[in-house]
Order: structure tokens, then C-alpha cells, then sequence
């Protein structure tokens, strides 16, 4: 008698933007799995009863295996991700490796949806991915950087406004100048971008800046890097992608 | 003294996606301003001492002034979208209308962020969404159509993963069956294509298909159309973006 996995999306940082769906299932599991800190973020829904499996980073394909192993012996098992685990977190590995189970081996697997960091820093801006919008990870981890490059070049070209993750670390530098570079070829200088940095966190900061003047050592691997679509303007305190919208009816 | 006026995204329907921040904004407005079925989402929040101001299709900029001119006036105002309020909802036109305000008289906003279709379809259908991935709208009401098929050309060139709003209504047909046409040309026709109509709602249905065989007259105004980026794969009952993650570690 196989058990339950859900992965869950616990939203970018507080309570506030968590859903009751990922609360409960946090809240119902006998086991719950996570990267360390997004383990703290689901705090408050541990109540002694639940066994806690802390992880590491990079240690995401042991995590994924411990929850899947957990729920296939009959557990009810929440795997967190901050944000939403669809969304460059733990929801496609964890998939991939159960969907390489026996079917008759494969526990019920439910994918919890959340708010990803992108919509969050929207939400802060004002509105900058109320017309079109692309999301991607500067991450060359597993993705070669040529692809990372060729799918930039293309979106900028589209002018979408595009949701920048995983932009910098401590030890991957070169690729968000490399970006900056590529960006400002494709689009205007003064194009607005924001540098928001912890969202829905108690240390949130956001920054506006302009593709010409960013300053690269301001984002940290905790920044989504917003750069606004050919269809934005700023007005009164806010970003504003338009789609028609800023045109008075 | 001026108001508060909160643009709320509710999430894509049940109360269970609807983060606790937003469902805090409409109980505690005095004013609830909404498209009418969207109001009917927030139903187990109104509680009888508000005043609701339900609105109509296409009476978008009215009730964006309602709401502001009533939050100007000193109330406290939820004005309310499924989804998130940011990602074509009611945030960026009702922010361009606020910014235009004299600094004086305009009320306080907050954008409350939610969880978006694309992604409550994605965790419907797996992680299609887990690789780089774009949103656009196929609605050519205020952007353009050459606009529109500029951007989506590119999107597809650049082999993401496309979540399509707004991808058919009983007036707006021939805009699907072209960009059918154009992600043909772009894409192998065996590309997965999700058809998630009505996500997280009662009557929520999701088809899978594909770009060879999709049939145009089975998306409506309610549908979200996951196109599946070039990492993805079918894998089990899922479909999963990759970016490395279907390889074992």
C-alpha cells in the first residue's frame, strides 16, 4: 500500500502568500521533506508529530528520492520548495523519478501550485508582467550556457518583459554581466529593471535601475531581476506594462 | 483622507489556491468591486456589511474608476480578479488610471499577487513549466495582431514552454487557428499541447493532445493552453520540462 507525495509550492516567503492547499498539505504530512530553509519557511505548520528531513543545497535528486521512497512505503510525505516547485524548483526532478517507478511501485503524487517570486516582485512593482512576460534561469548548472544565451536573445528581441531567476551566486558571476550585455544590445538603456531581492521576506528590498546603470553585484541568488517589456512606462510609483491598459477609455 | 484600495488576484478558483493575503483584502474591504463571476469567487468572504459593486465584460475602466474613486473617497477597496490581478488582470490598467491622480488625492493601492492559471495547469499536468517558459495572450483587443504573432514566433523559435490566455472566444476564432499554424511551422507536430479548461473550479477538465492534433473548437475563453517548451517530455502520467532533471544523478 503505496502512501502520498505531495510537492508543494509554499509561495515566496510568509503566510500571507501561502495557499491553504500547500498549508494543509505541510499540516497532514508524517513526513516533510526540504531544502533546509524552506523547511523554517513552513515553521509554523510542524507540530512534533511529523518526521523532518532537512537537506542541503545541491542535494536535490537525495531529496527527491527520500520523499518518493518515504511515500512509496505508505507515508504521507509533503516536499516543499519555496515559490512554486513547478517553477525551477523540486516538482520536475521528483516527477522524472517517480515516473521511473513501477507503475504498482509509483505513490499518488499531487503537485501543489504557488505564488513563484516572479508574480510576488510583480505585485511590489506595480504591474510589469500584465502584457506578455517570459520567465528564465540564468542557471548553467544543467542547462548549457548557449542555450541560456539563444533563448535571451530571442525573448529580448520579442521585447516580452522577462523574470530573471537564479541570476547570480556567489560563484557564477560572468553569466548576469554576460546578460546585461546581451540585453542592452537588444533593447534600450534607460529599459527599466528591478532587483528584487527576499520578496514577502522580512529583509524584502527592491531596487530600480536601468539596464544601462545596474549595478551586477547588487543581485544575490535571492534576487528576481524583473526587466520591463518594450510595452512598459513608469507612472506615478509604479511599473506599468500596458497592453492598451494605460490608454484612457 | 484617502482610502486603501487592494487589487486582489484570488487565484484561479476554489478558496483552497487563494492565498490567506488576499482573502484578508476582501474580508476586510468595505467595498468589494469586481467582474461579477469573479465576485462570485470571493462568495465565503462576503459577509453582508459590504457594499458589492458587480461589473460587466468590457466595463473594465469603469470599474477600475469605481474602485479608485471610492478608495479616494476614504474606503477600504477590494477590487478583485481571478488568477493573478497582475497577469492580464485588472492591476495594470487600474494602476495607470491611479498613477494619473494628483499625488493628493490618490488613495493607497497594494497589489496583492495570486496563483496564475498557467501555473495551476502546470501542476495539473506535471512540471511543464519547469524549464524556461513564456505567457502570452492571444487577445488582439488592444495589442495589435501583428504584435502578437511577432512575439509568438519568437517565443516558439526560442523553443519555451508557452502558457496561451485568451486563446478563443465565440468572436475571436481565427487567432488560434493561426497561431496553430505558426507553432506547426516552428515545432515538431508531436509537441505536446494541455487544453486546461475551468483549473481548480468544479468542472475543471484538462486534454491532452498535440500540436499535429489539436482541435481548435475545444478551447474556450476559460481554457489555458500549455504548449510544451523543447526539454519537455512525457513521462509516466506527466508532463515534465527538464532542464537536466530527468537525468538520474
Amino acid at each position: 500500500m503505496t502512501g502520498t507525495l505531495h510537492i508543494v509550492g509554499l509561495g515566496p516567503g510568509g503566510a500571507e502568500h501561502r495557499t491553504p492547499a500547500a498549508a494543509r498539505a505541510v499540516a497532514d504530512a508524517e513526513v516533510v521533506v526540504g531544502y533546509g530553509p524552506y523547511v523554517t519557511q513552513a515553521q509554523d505548520l510542524l507540530h512534533g508529530k511529523q518526521t523532518i528531513v532537512r537537506g542541503a543545497m545541491g542535494e536535490e535528486a537525495a531529496r527527491a528520492d527520500e520523499a518518493l521512497d518515504r511515500a512509496a512505503a505508505g507515508a504521507r510525505v509533503a516536499l516543499v520548495s519555496s515559490g512554486d516547485a513547478g517553477v525551477y524548483g523540486m516538482a520536475a526532478r521528483t516527477l522524472a523519478r517517480a515516473a521511473a517507478l513501477p507503475a504498482d511501485a509509483r505513490p499518488e503524487v499531487v503537485v501543489v501550485p504557488g505564488v513563484t517570486a516572479a508574480l510576488a516582485a510583480g505585485a511590489l512593482l506595480g504591474a510589469p508582467l500584465a502584457d506578455d512576460f517570459a520567465t528564465l534561469s540564468l542557471s548553467d548548472l544543467h542547462t548549457p550556457w548557449e542555450t541560456v544565451e539563444r533563448r535571451l536573445r530571442l525573448v529580448a528581441e520579442a521585447g516580452l518583459a522577462l523574470a530573471l531567476y537564479n541570476p547570480r551566486s556567489k560563484a557564477r558571476t560572468w553569466q548576469l554581466d554576460r546578460v546585461i550585455e546581451l540585453l542592452r544590445d537588444a533593447r534600450d538603456g534607460d529599459t527599466p529593471v528591478a532587483l528584487a531581492t527576499d520578496v514577502a521576506r522580512e529583509d524584502e528590498t527592491v531596487e530600480l535601475t536601468t539596464l544601462a546603470t545596474i549595478d551586477p553585484t547588487r543581485v544575490t541568488m535571492r534576487t528576481v531581476l524583473i526587466v520591463a517589456g518594450d510595452s512598459a512606462e513608469l507612472a506615478g510609483p509604479w511599473l506599468i506594462a500596458t497592453r492598451g491598459a494605460g490608454v484612457p477609455a
